[in-house]
């Protein structure tokens, strides 16, 4: 039997996902590795920036089961992904990991956010509510990881837009929903752009207007 | 229909807690600013400072909603006080107006605390329970925001009399209902005492004992 | 009446608890002083230190009521234990103090990890999400602590064996109920390895391996 659309979709969907939580996993490795913490360092931090912002989404909307108890393999993949990164990983490979991952972390941004609009839509929560809940579950795991490794976060300091596209696509998504269009494809085309969004700007090197005061 | 004194109060009272929030938003809002955070930083530092403690508060209580989930207007009069701040405000007012906030920030200091020990109270949790959270309500938006800035907390290294009046005024908060005040006249009395001791506390330049160790 | 061996045994575990609460509050207590907080900063960290982890345990898995909220007097004599601290205590013996609290603090990993696990597995949680409750209601008291104090935390970068021990004592504790011990034996028994191992790896100066990168 030939899969149907919706499998195939679903399919794409857990792959995108896949990639983008190893990308948010290893953004995490990268900076304990940067400050020399220890292996328990390493994986704690890995681990709160992949699972950090759906965890405190679900905390503040008061969801349960966490997507990491649901999954707990997912717990064991970034121990393993650590534990070799640990021992092979060489100085030589973090700037070409740190290449490698803008695209996934891009992919990751786009769903996770538009992810966590949904699940505050689904419970009826204000516009400003929904907007809120997509922009922390892209970035609080980064916020996180900074927090944990003593710097100011960079997704609130670095004058790079990364959360202004969670917010602004996530507006997109309520607007599309609100005028009618099914949940999967505004989900889809939604994430898609505001990953192409954050693509261009990295790659463009876009800014955020600097305070003149 | 003239107002009765209910009503008045409860006018009065919504009008501080407006000036309130208001005060720890700027509070928040100058940090980022002289942070040097982009406007998404100044947006998240700003309202993790209006809202922290009140939401660790009912996290710790399991209460929900949160207060800006159920009056979620808030989010906006933030976000648009953030941008406003960001695009019109000048080196130069930041010091004025963090000399602007020391009242409405007392006020804050006041309201926030008693209402946190009532919710305690209303839950039957004991006194230290009671004042424990009277001064996290009081004082944990500005922990986070100190925090996100990557200081060690000014709550807890100024020496400067704060939580320390949140946790007197709530003590005889307890005290007086115990011995039959109504909720009301006790609330007023005890926001409005820890209010002004933070007040007279600023400007005579108080300071909580040192350690000689 | 004799005491049953169950009753002596429960005597023994109380014992030993407030031995290890003790110590966590004391490291607490020993950082703010380190730190020059004041009074109230003080008595949070030293707390935080104490009741962080057990707490974040206990938002992670839906438990309520907080341990530090049904045994409230626990906060009475953090308070009590700091405020004489603050007022006795002098810097020579602060080092001292460091010292004596290293075993009770073995004791406080042994416990509170095997505590934390046995819940989790109470909860019929995944191997690897009751590993991580071990781990961190063992070491989040101390994160938090470090965090406020605007440092790395020490469980995550001075590469001494502390958490591993959480997690291999832990898993030793799965097994073991897996083929039918007893819960007190299996929890005694673990906890018990823990503390020993930690205690040897303290005066022998065990350490992880660095990254070589």
């Amino acid at each position: 039997m030939h899969p149907t659309i919706n499998e195939s979709l679903h399919y794409a969907m857990t792959s995108l996902e896949v990639l983008a939580v190893l990308a948010f996993a290893c953004s995490g490795l990268i900076a304990g590795l940067r400050k020399q913490l220890d292996l328990v360092g390493i994986c704690m931090v890995s681990g709160a920036t992949a699972f950090g912002g759906g965890t405190l989404r679900d905390i503040l909307l008061d969801r349960r089961p966490f997507f990491w108890m649901e999954n707990a393999y997912w717990l064991w993949i970034i121990l393993f992904l650590c534990v070799i990164a640990t021992i092979f990983m060489k100085r030589r490979h973090v700037e070409f990991t740190e290449r490698a991952i803008q695209v996934p972390d891009a992919i990751g941004l786009g769903l996770f956010s538009v992810v966590g609009a949904q699940m505050a839509l689904d419970l009826g929560m204000p516009i400003i509510v929904t907007l809120l809940m997509a922009v922390l579950s892209a970035i609080f795991g980064g916020v996180l990881r900074d927090m944990i490794c003593n710097e100011i976060p960079k997704a609130f300091s670095d004058h790079q837009p990364y959360a202004i596209f969670a917010f602004l696509g996530s507006a997109l998504l309520i607007i599309l929903q609100s005028i009618g269009w099914s949940e999967w494809l505004s989900l889809s085309l939604c994430a898609l752009l505001i990953a192409l969004l954050r693509i261009v700007a990295v790659y463009q090197r876009w800014e955020l207007p600097r305070w003149q005061g």
